[in-house]
Parts: C-alpha cells; structure tokens; sequence
C-alpha cells in the first residue's frame, strides 16, 4: 500500500504477533515507542464495550529508528499476540465458516490452507499493526499543518449530530472535540448522542445481537492539489485503503449517495475567498475533493461499518465436512459493534494516504523552486 | 492501474486524441476495432439527451494485435478527437474555474501550467479511453465466465425498481436486460422507469439544471477468493477504479450505506448451498465481497454521480485575475446528467479490475496444480 | 519503467508506429517536438554504416504539452514507421527463428501469437520511443545540473582511449566532445579509435559479418545520495533499464569485471575533499556508487552490446514445420554493429533512471526543508 | 522487489534483529524454520575464513505458516542479532566515514540521522534476511523444475576451472557439486582450486588486506519465455537483485563483457534441437535469456564482488567533525572477501527473481489453457 510511502503488514489473530514494515519514511523524524503505544491504547481491546480479549499493544520498534530519529530505512514494528484462545475456532470453526466472516473465502483463495484461528490474516487485530504505522504518516502529515480526525456519527439507531461552524472553527475545536470523544466508550465526543449510542449497544448485546455503525473522518489543513490522476485519485486512494478495515460496506465523500438524487443547482460547490485569499468550494457537497485532488478545503467522508457478524443468536453456515448445511451459534471473543474500535483505525488509514500523496507532491514543489530560481539559466544553458 | 494487467490513458478533452496502453494481455485472443467500437458506440457523446458534442469514436488499435489476435505486447489504442470547440474555455475558463470542477485543483496542482479546454485530461472524454481497454479485459474475463452488467439505478427523482430473482436468474436474463437497456436513451431496462427518469431529464434542462445518478453494477460468474488481501482487496480496488471516473461521490457494495443502522441478525448473509452445491452468502447483504474476497456470488455495488455542475443558472465563482470573487454562467458543451453515459464506463472499470484480479489468482491456481499433481515426488527430491 | 517518473513504451518494428507514455512529468518544463526529433536524430538509421532501413523519425506529442510547456498530465508520443518491408519475415522467419534473436523465446512466451516481423516489439526500433522519452527525463535532470555522456568505448578490435582528467574537466570537455562524437559515424569522440572503429566495422561488413561493442557513460552532477535501498539500488536500477536495450549481454561499474581479480589495498577509493569541500571518493574504482547510492562523483558505466547476430553468412537454426534443424543465411535490414546506436539510447535510459530518482529524492529534501524551519513548533504542538 | 513475490526486508547490523516480509506466496507448501536455518547455515558467520563475529542465526516465522504450511497469507521472517559490538563504530566511524563503504552515502542521504553501526541496513548482515526469502522462492522454482547452483569461481587470483559438459549433466551432477562446494571453506566445489583460494586468502589476510572475487551462478530448468519485457526483463531483474548485494561492482550473462570484441558470426549461438527435442541455443554465449525472456537453456551469470574494503592497512578519509581530510585503519570485525559468503546469497536473490516470474508467466499458461479448452464455444457466445 502506497507508492511514496509503503507499507506491509503481517500477522495472524491468533499467532504470535502482528507487524507492520513501513517503507519511505524520511529520516529525521523524532519517534519513540511511546507515541506510538498512546495511539494504540486508542483502540485496544479490553476497554468496555469491546471484546473481552486482553491485550495490551505494546509495540516493539525493530528498525528505522536510531537515536530516537527515524533514519529513513525501512522503519519495522511488532506487536505480540498474549490472550490467545482458538478453542472456539479448533473445535467449530475449522469445519463450519461463520456467517458474515472471511471464514468461507478465505479458506477457498487459500485452497483449504488459511489460518482460521480468529480468523487469522482477516481479523480486525491486524488494524492495530494499521493504527501503529499510522502514527508516524501523522507525524509526516502534521508536519505539514494536515489533521485527521474521526468519530462515530452513528451507531445503529443511535445518531451524533453533525457538526456546525466552519473548517476554521473545527480546527479550533480539534483538541477539545478529541478529549471529548477519548472519553467517550464509543468514540463520538457529544456527551448525549454518546450516551444513546452507550444504552443501544448494551441493549443490543443484551440481546446477543451487534450493530452497525457509521464512522465520520475530517482531514483539515491539506494543501490544494494532492493526487495522482488519472488513477491514483486522493478520494480513489483513500477509499481502497478504507475497504482494507474488516467490516466496511460503504464510502461517501461529501453530500455522497444523497447527492445521485439532486439537481446540479443544489449539490454544486461555489467558489468563495478563504479569509487568507483562498479560492474554497462551499458549502462542500465536493466534500474537499474535485477531479481526484483536494482543494484545499476540509475533507469530509463516511464510513459505514456492518454490524459484527458473530452473533449469539443461531445463524445458518454450511459444514465443510460433507458439505452439508447446518446451524451455528457465535463464539470466540468479539465487539459489540466493530465501527467502535474502526474509529482510530480510519484515522491512521487516511494519514497513510495523505502522507504518501504528500511525500509525492512535494517532489513536483521542489522541482519547481528548483526551476523558478534556475529556470532562466536553465533554459539558457543547453540540457544535453 | 493494475497489477497484472496494467492499464495507462492519455489525452486531453480539446487535445488530438485520447489513447490507452493496456500491459499484460494474454495472447491469443482474438481482437478487432469493430468489437471496441461496438462498445464505444455506447458512451459515444452525440447521442439524444447527451452532450451536442459530435465525435465518431472509433478505435485505432497502434500494437498487441497481429493478424486478428493479442500478442502479449502491450496493446496501445488511440481514438481522435474531431469535434473540438475551445472557445469558451479560452475566453471564459482561462480566467474563472468553474465551480464543482476540476479545473481550480488542476490549476493549484500544476502550478498554472493545466490544460483546462474542455477540462483537459479531467474530462469525462477520457473515458472512452477506458472502455476500449475495458472491451478487452471482458473478454479477459469473459473467457472464464464472468458477465457485467450495469444500468441506471436512479436519476435525480426518478428510480427503477430493483431486480428480483435469484443470481441464475440474472444471467439468464442477462442478454434481454442489455437490449432493454440499449434501446433506453438513459441506460435503464425498464421500460417505464425509463420513461420517468427522461422526463426528469428534459424538465431539468428545461430549467437549465441538471441531475445527478445512481448507477448499479452486477458482476456475475466471479469465481470465489478473488482478491489480494490485506489492501488489494476487490472491494478497495473496484472502488479506487470508479472513483477515478469523474462525478463519483459513493460507492457502495450490497446492502451499503443501511447497513450501519442495523443489527447483525439483519444484516449478515447465511451461509447456504447453491444448486451446484457450493456455499453461497444469501440474501446478499455482503454485496459478494466478505474479507475483500470474491464470494462466488453476484457482486453488486452502486456508484453515486453528482449532477453535472455545469448548468445554465449562474454560479459564485473566482476570477485568477486579482484573485476576486465573480459570478458565471455554464457554457461549453455537456451532458445534463453525467450518470447516463457512465453505465458503460462503470462496466468497463469493473471489467478491467476483474481480469487483473483473475491473472492474478490463476498463477495460485496453477501453481497448486503442479503441486497436487508433482507433489508427492517433490517433497522426497531435495528442493536446493 | 520508474516510480515517480513511470515510462510505458508500445508498438512493433513493423507495425504502424512506436511511442511512449511518460507518467509523472513534472508541469511547467518547456518541450517542443523539435527537441525530441533532435535528439532522435543521432540514433535514426539510415545514417553511414547503420540499416539502410529508412525513417524519418518525426515524434508527435499527442497529450501532456499545453502552450509549449508540460502540464503534469501524461505525456504521450507517436512515432510512425515509414518505411517496413516485411518480405523477409513473412517468407522465412514465420518458420524458421533467427539465431541470436528474440524470435524463439518471444514465439514461446506468446504461444505463437507473437509479431514476428522484424522482431516486433523486441526490435531495436523501439529504442526510439526510450530516446524520445529520455530527452524529456534529461531536462528534469539537467535543470538540477545532471549531465549524460556515452560514447563507443570500443567496437570490436578496435578501442578507443579512456579519457584522462578530473570530472571537473570532463564537464568543462563535454560540449565539445558531444560534437567530435556526433560527427562520428561510430559515436567515438577520439578521431583516430574513430576511423579505426569504421575500419573494422567496414571489414567485418565485406565479410558478411557484424561487429560487438562497448559503450561507455558518464553521468556527472548528480547530487549524493540517490537511490532507494534496499532493492532499488541506483546501480540496479540502471543496470535493469540498460538490460532493457537489445543487445546488452554485460554491465559494469567504475573498475567492474576486473575488480574481482584485485586486493583492497588497490581496489578502494580513498575519501578526498572536492575543491568545493565536498567529499569525494577517489580515484573512482567505486564507479560513482556505494551502497546503491551516489557519491557526488561522477557515475562511469560500461555496458556490453554483443554482434548483431543476423550476418550474412549461413547460422544453424530449426524449422517449426516439423520442428526439424535447418540452416538460414541473414536477411531483413540491419546494423552491422548495434552497439553504435545504441550510445544516445544508453543516455536516454541513463536519464529516465536518474530523472526518476531524483523527483524521488526530492520529496524526502523538501520534507527535510520543511522540518528544519517549522520542525521546533512542530515538536512543541500536538501532531495528532 | 517482485510483483507476483514481492519482498521487503529491514533490520541494522547492530539493531535488535533483521526481517523479512515475503508477499505473494501461494498456499498450501510445506514450510519450516529447520528448512530456513539449513539454508542460513551456508552463510552464517563465525567459519573459519570469514567474519570472527559470531551469530546463531536462527529463523522465527512471525506470520503465513499454519499447521507446517503456508497460508498465502505475508510469511513474515525474524533473524535477531545477539553479538554485536559498536564501540569501534561509535568511536570512529561516527565521524569517519570507512572508505568504500556506505557511511559516507549513507549519510548524505538520510541527512546525518543514519544508523551507522556496522553499516546499518547497508550492511552484508542484511543478507541474511535475503537467504530466508529466498529458501521459499527456491521451494516454489523448484517445485516446477527449477534449480539454482552458485559458487566461487574466482578469489583474487586463484581461478575455478570453468565446467565442461552439457546442462543436462550439470543437472545429473548437481548434488554431488553442492556436496563438494559446502565441504569448501571457500564455496567452490573443484578441491585443488579451493585450497588455492584459501592459500590466497590466508595471505591476503596475513598483509591485513582483503580480496575481491568472481561468482559464477547456474539456473537449470527454466521453462522458456520466463521474462516481462519491455522493461521486466528476466537478466535485467536478475542484475537488480545482484546489485542490491554489497559490494558487486558489474554482472554478466553468457559471454558476457568478452561478447564486446567479437564477431557475429563467433558470437552468435546456433539453433539446435536438445534430446527432447526443445529447440536450444548453443554454445550458450546468450547466456540463457534472449530478448530478455528465458530460452530454456541453462542461465549462467558472473557477478563480481570487490575486495572487503575494510582493510588492516592505513587509508584516507575524512572527518565530519571540522571537515578535514585525515587517516583511518580499518576496525570492526568483517570477512575478508565478501564474495565467499555472498554464494548463498546469489542463489538467493536468483530464486526470488525466478520465482516472480514464474508466478507471473503461469497466470498466461492457465489463460491459455483455458481459452484452448473452452475456445470454440467461448468465441461463439456474446462475451459482453
């Protein structure tokens, strides 16, 4: 994943670690272990309302990193699986894929040989290798004024109002909106809709049952122009990276599905002045994005996550042995609802992008200083 | 785009031409301009409730075909430009990008340096390019049994109901459902929601506006575990390669953007057997994806346009002279609902990501055939 | 071909045209077809001593350039063939595959569906399309003060003397050694090892034979530190685009072959400082490379091009009509000695490699440029 | 590196420990550290002859093997480092740059914040994460046929007599020679020209010198058509990875740099047709690959190395510290000719090149087979 900036990660639910090998990262950048865990703690299981898994995510900085400063090699993290229980999977799953899950495909790619303890390469603990290489594309991207930010608009039944006040106002708010939200047990910062979320989800588990989710992402303070059209397009990017989470069935920048019935007069940007000068589309239907570039103005996209497929209601699922078809009843140790803990997961994706278009961009700028400042000798002198 | 088979286009809306070289191509199979005019004739601009625009569209095929079949060398196609008129562009847009277009992030991007006539290389004109080389990647993929399908979900107001019957059903009608959709000027086999959306259409472009859509795709006859988790999964692909067609705010798969407000006793697929006897999520709230993996089943995803944003009511806009907010009104020449002729576009996206994802997972398969086959006597000789 | 600058080659020695598509292309550099078709001017046949084979060589750009200077989108050219007699091809090497060519290998890895006629995409026509792709990759190099220099360094018996001085005098030299080279007929700069060369070469014409060659380049200016290890080595990346020239059997850097044969108290550079204090290894045995990585110092190559292997004289070969041996005397139209025009592709592919680096390179300076100015506030603000 | 098999390794000299993350590598073959240690062993350091410093070298799967076979899922390798000694690096090289090493790149490039203990990630250490990757590509090459035989065919001055014999005798021979070579303290499996080197190495190490050396590499089996040209050459690929080796200074296939200055007609392989009746060139001045596919005759490449440049001998560098010229002695502990211990590492780098493209050629093969199985009736039915 990603062209300037790359990254492979590894791993297994139930084996004995995950990483991530982060490729591209420039040298000079101040990283310790810490940073890093405070970002994992974000999303690690065991708080309330999540798995009952323990695990506590401490990540281990193999290379890349000398004296404190990223050296620009390749930049290697792992992160140990400790609370592993694959009874559930050894004794049910390995005979009788779950409904919803990659069970079914993966064991047909993989031929009969995949790793289906805990789904293996599939499960949603890989997202924590995802969260870990994250932080340092947020420290490449803040660098540059860019922050993300993501919350859960909504939960099953239960909604987060939308925001008011504009991209400067959020930028304000953006310390203050995050405490708020860390406090949260779902990840939404208004106290009252955090709260409906709290009481449908508990009701929800009550009923052995799960629910979907909604998850809204704010990436502010991305200079105009990032994107590689044709085919590597901000949006483009930014949506594969988000169908690489377990559980997401759509994306919408902007206005998004609503807009496919609205007339032109009502769904299309204009363009205004920013207080600094800068040309805006507004209200935003664009939702920050125009051609496959950013414009500069805030981008703004939903995420919508499936409710946890392991339920403790039966479901139907076939059995491998005489493939037959047969009943089951969730097990194994899962979340709720897994839009909660995608939430510091859609925020690393979209720095991983967003630092990888970066890193590309900035080539294109400094060729052109180069040129500016040279140009008229450049052009003087002969090139060959 | 691409990994196996790799896909470059080029050309501007208002430049000679556009052209596409698509690498990797099998050899052998059979290739004519006819087949790829037969599918541009489609999209061709030109027709009733499309763009004036007049352009013949025809292919011409510059290398990888040699005496009616595919070489294996890349495969280069070049379609010429003749109906062009700039002069709107050169008086009007030189100066006042025209909101909900790519014209300011073109310019930011290349510093001034963009060819913005008819939107340059951001015009929707580009892709033609695309569905030449998606007329071979059907093929590609036709050749092992998959079908696409796509029509118009939705225009502005006006819907057409969704297809009922099980996936074989589909297929069976599949032959019928494209002549009905051909014969509708809006790309819609039914008859009368046809009817209703051309004249949302015309009352649109009466009122000088313009409509946004929702375009639906099938993919049917997908063999299962296509995909290359963790991030080139077929999901994230397909919707990288549909963001990069122009107008694309959503994209969904199956049940989409509802799912986040249900439950998991609604929303998760149970596990059955098809007829043949292979097991098949159903109803299909997964879309025919589970862990960025094919299922087996019919893969559906709609794809959200924004209306045109060019329209004949003003609009606020800049003006790069003095950088001063202005206003203007939509010239040049458009289609007044972008969705309509991106029906064959979608196709040809999806068809050119299949068939890389199929090359793909062939070289698995095949490999796993020498294996069971020479096995045995490979694990006994020594490997080094 | 490249990461940040991505090149696409297409098209058949005796099909309708060659061209190229090159991604990435910085905006904003002036271009112009005069340019290319001066550059392609050095390599077209039909000069003394090459093919009789007769092209004019004309280049078309068909996208990328607006208003004579490159917009950042892709840049797309065309070169025609004009003059292709495939009499030769059709009559003998349909059946029967030239010794030394690609006709044997490119008929199996196509299956038999493979352009034979001329070698098709395997002729060394297509460095045509490189050379006009690498004029663009000179003048993004070039503007950062990168200079390319090849030179046939011997041809056959025949040898030109290795140039003595520093790389500050080979740079003050080099304008006017471009234009003794390019008056040669065998792209030696050295009068005498010239008219040798053409000897020779005269000789082994009468002979019905060809000659091999080795050609020598020079790469000055480039700034330290390009390349990205570990896999995409500065050396390995040159040396996997000068593979991609036909012909090339060996490559080597600094004091190469022969330095397998030497002990380190001989075979090391020592670190010197430049007279601009600059650290500088010296006298060269390192070839301008350490660690897949430039020193700053001048980047000497040499790269092996074998005989042209079609000759006059009677080659073993096997007919596929009942796959029986058989023998075949040369035919077609031809250099006698490949290795002479290949000196401008070997600059071209030199640029491309370097030029792609650099805007690699770049990114990582700026983002440093960056840091530096903002990094304190940086530390101090919360980046996420 | 690789598309089909794509690698990527990490880890310093002196860090915690070095890795390997191998994607790509198709499910189902039997895999186990016991396999990956053999393979380590060749090239461990602490034999007599090289590197006192000592190192189990131990491999730890981290990910992609279940149940004693892959998964397809990332197979993620670690190798940690338990004897490491940096005070000669922290004390000097800190500011002395060694000469012919990459502290001195290194360091340019990641802009002062390299790790520079015992070369960091430029270190030979590194190729030990190479030797694991590569112990599964020559597990997937030689399930199909495929065999990879290196070893030293030259040391300083002591020269290994070349092989005589057909291929097909090598082939018959190959276990016996690796027999021999693994006995040799030298990798060269000729015991009179083994005790040259050693003689000719023990004396180089008496004078506190070093020695450069020649490897001479095998692949046998090859189908015909392995390659991806234009640009995906098989020799180009091949000569990528050799140059990602520390310290190879230039490559050759077949006749390799000699080719230069010979004849077409000395030079030029005939056409012949072997037992089986595959038509193969011979002698085999192509080396193997023409047109940069493979011919399926035996592929024979050199590869240079220089002599260790870290030598007990006095020689010049510079100071960081102020700037200045002045003298160092080499420290550390090292081998005394690198190009012992990179034998192993070159069939390494070769099956991992082999491997890619075996994966990718055979996804055209099964396209292939199908189109011949399902042909007639696929071009009778509508494709779209």
């Amino acid at each position: 994943m990603g062209s300037a900036l790359r990254l492979s990660i590894f791993g297994e639910s139930h084996g004995c670690c995950i990483g991530a090998v982060l490729e591209g990262v420039p040298p000079g950048i101040p990283l310790s272990p810490e940073e890093i865990n405070r970002e994992l703690e974000l999303r690690r299981p065991g708080r309330r309302l999540t798995t009952p898994r323990r695990e506590e995510d401490r990540v281990e900085i193999l290379s890349g990193v000398y004296m404190g400063y990223t050296t620009g090699a390749p930049l290697a993290m792992l992160i140990r699986n400790r609370d592993v229980d694959s009874s559930f999977y050894e004794q049910v799953v390995r005979h009788r894929p779950r409904p919803g899950h990659a069970d079914l495909t993966a064991r047909l790619r993989s031929m009969g040989f995949n790793d289906y303890r805990g789904g293996g390469p599939f499960s949603g603990r890989l997202t924590a290798a995802i969260v870990a290489a994250g932080t340092v594309a947020k420290k490449i991207a803040g660098l540059h004024g860019v922050r993300f930010y993501a919350y859960l608009r909504a939960l099953g039944p239960a909604e987060c109002p939308p925001p008011n006040g504009s991209a400067e106002d959020w930028i304000q708010q953006l310390q203050q909106l995050r405490e708020e939200r860390n406090k949260s047990t779902v990840f939404c910062h208004d106290a009252e809709a955090s709260k409906e979320m709290e009481q449908a989800l508990i009701e929800a588990m009550k009923n052995g049952d799960s629910l979907g989710g909604l998850v809204e992402l704010w990436i502010l303070g991305v200079p105009p122009g990032l994107g590689e059209p044709p085919f590597d397009t901000l949006d483009g990017d930014l949506a594969k990276a988000f169908f690489a989470i377990p559980g997401v069935k759509a994306i919408e920048f902007g206005t998004g599905m609503a807009i496919a019935r609205m007339r032109g007069s009502e769904a299309t940007d204009n363009l205004v002045l920013s207080p600094e000068g800068a040309p805006i589309p507004t209200p935003g239907h664009s939702g920050g994005i125009l051609g496959g570039l950013s414009t500069g103005g805030p981008i703004v996209a939903r995420i919508a996550f499936k409710p946890t497929s392991t339920i403790r209601l039966p479901q139907r699922t076939i059995d491998w042995r005489g493939l037959e078809e047969t009943e089951m009843t969730g097990g194994g140790r899962h979340d709720p609802a897994i839009a909660v803990r995608a939430v510091p997961v859609v925020e690393a994706m979209a720095a991983l992008v967003v630092a990888d278009h970066l890193l590309r961009w900035l080539s294109w700028r400094l060729e052109h200083y180069h040129r500016l400042e040279r140009g008229l000798e450049a052009e003087k002198e002969n090139w060959f």
